[in-house]
């Protein structure tokens, strides 16, 4: 499965495992690049120092190619640059912020660049900043998502049509055919998270996991929809902050009462009840844990076997 | 394109007109059928006598098969039935209520019969209920969305492995690599709503249609999450009601602040700053009006081209 994608990264499967809070962590970056695809680290729960510690666990579980995912929100974000390219790191994906501000001095670096976006005029502003790889982000997906709520079977080709650099498509995958959906909606690689949670080499917390498994299509909730929204799979928080929000319960109230460290709460510590569990749709289809391996080699047989199964709708 | 869908309705190719208030009445319904698939009257603006006014209007324009869709929470629902079957109407699609009420008479009667559904769960219930097939909806369509919100990504999938019967895929969907990845989600045809507003023969009024051209993939809100959603296309109206509910308004002061006939507002009278634009995010993809023929010759060709593309990826 050659792709620019493929190419551009230096991998040999179109598969990355994105940046989550607290999972993408070096043993499963690793996995997903032993197996053939790209991990990326999560930049936002990092300073400089501990970015750094993280990038060498990394390499001690692996040759291949791995990135960090850099939130421009995140105070340290400069910071954890300077860290990413005297360590060497192959590929940034910048997200919440303006692709213009470390996308010259990263290519500079020879650092490949993905930006992160809601929409496919963010699409076309990112090509112009001069990135490599558009990273379209559906509101199916877990974690942070945007206002906009534009869904993967919509956002994909819209930002595929906006402009000529790869695009990746990212939210609501997790089986072969959903990766096979992606490549038809125009992508040139897929990122995946939730399903990469449920898996051995994740640190996330077992409760956490335990919740993906247990949830249906229907389980999760945007939060957060006047600052910050996003997906969780729903619990006594969530709940709480829905019914805040559907009282009209300002942002400020809402962000008082949720606090800090919510995220930690679930993932770490393992308290999937008061705790932010960050996860995509996707958590509706996801019956098992499993080793990454076995996991994307799975992936990739179910894709095959779904474009073998489309070829031969024309043939009747 | 044979599946068991375009066996089951005796057409020849898997794309479905949903029933659209308003837009889809005789003229587009009649076209998608002389175009090898198959449309679907909308059930919800008619009485039993307009409705058979309306299948007789419809037959004087095509001897291709059609269908009605009925959501079951329209009053005159059961009426409409008897006049479906007196007029030997070859397919029913029924909505927003339970399939158990009326599909052991229409399948006496000789219809087949599909039920919509925005989750897996009641898929499972419908198959049990006898229905013949799914119409899985996903919450990027535009009108009439669940409570649920989960998108055709993961619906799609998420049905299919949840029922025997065959899937038809909503929502999103109005390009041919979307045609494609609905199929690679395992549907077996879609159904295409907003897609098939932006054609000559839609009998909807011109600001509507210019409304859908304008929209971009981020222009159309969800309204109404209290009571009844509504995906329509942001104005005047939508904001109003946003900016209600965000203040924490009541279903009723928001209801009553609507009021009705807001749909005939902007479909048939033209108001598209105060009537209710129902229309999908595919909005944003719609650059054209065409004839229908045009249309559904140009979905096939784009689909055929996609699938080959993908054919491709595990070649090189």
């Amino acid at each position: 499965m050659k792709t620019r994608i493929t190419e551009l990264f230096g991998i040999d499967l179109p598969i990355l495992c994105g940046g989550m809070v607290w999972m993408s962590t070096a043993p499963l970056v690793a996995a997903v690049g032993n197996a053939g695809g790209l991990g990326l680290l999560c930049g936002g729960i990092y300073t400089a120092e501990t970015l750094a510690a993280e990038i060498d666990r990394t390499r001690a579980l692996t040759d291949k190619p791995f990135g960090v995912n850099v939130p421009l929100l995140w105070p340290p974000a400069a910071e954890l640059m300077d860290v990413i390219i005297e360590k060497n790191v192959k590929v940034v994906f910048t997200s919440a912020g303006s692709p213009k501000k470390f996308t010259p001095m990263l290519k500079d670096a020879g650092i490949k660049v993905g930006h992160v976006v809601p929409n496919a005029f963010l699409a076309a502003k990112c090509q112009g900043a001069g990135v490599d790889v558009i990273i379209a982000e559906g509101s199916e997906g877990g974690g942070h998502v945007a206002f906009d709520e534009v869904s993967t079977m919509v956002l994909t080709p819209a930002v595929c049509d906006a402009v000529d650099i790869p695009v990746i498509a990212a939210g609501g995958i997790g089986t072969g055919r959903q990766i096979a959906a992606a490549f038809a909606l125009g992508a040139e690689a897929v990122q995946i998270g939730t399903r990469f949670i449920a898996t051995n080499e994740c640190e996330g917390h077992t409760n956490f996991k335990q919740k993906i498994l247990d949830a249906k299509e229907t389980g999760t909730v945007v939060t957060g929809k006047k600052f910050s929204p996003v997906r969780n799979i729903r619990n006594t928080l969530s709940e709480t902050v829905l019914q805040m929000e559907g009282e009209g319960k300002s942002a400020n109230e809402i962000m008082n009462y949720i606090g800090m460290g919510r995220t930690e709460t679930a993932s770490v510590k393992g308290d999937v009840d008061n705790g932010n569990v960050q996860a995509g749709q996707i958590s509706g289809m996801i019956d098992d844990i499993v080793p990454v391996q076995a996991l994307v080699e799975r992936l990739i047989q179910e894709t095959k076997e779904c474009i073998e199964r489309l070829g031969g709708l024309f043939k009747s």
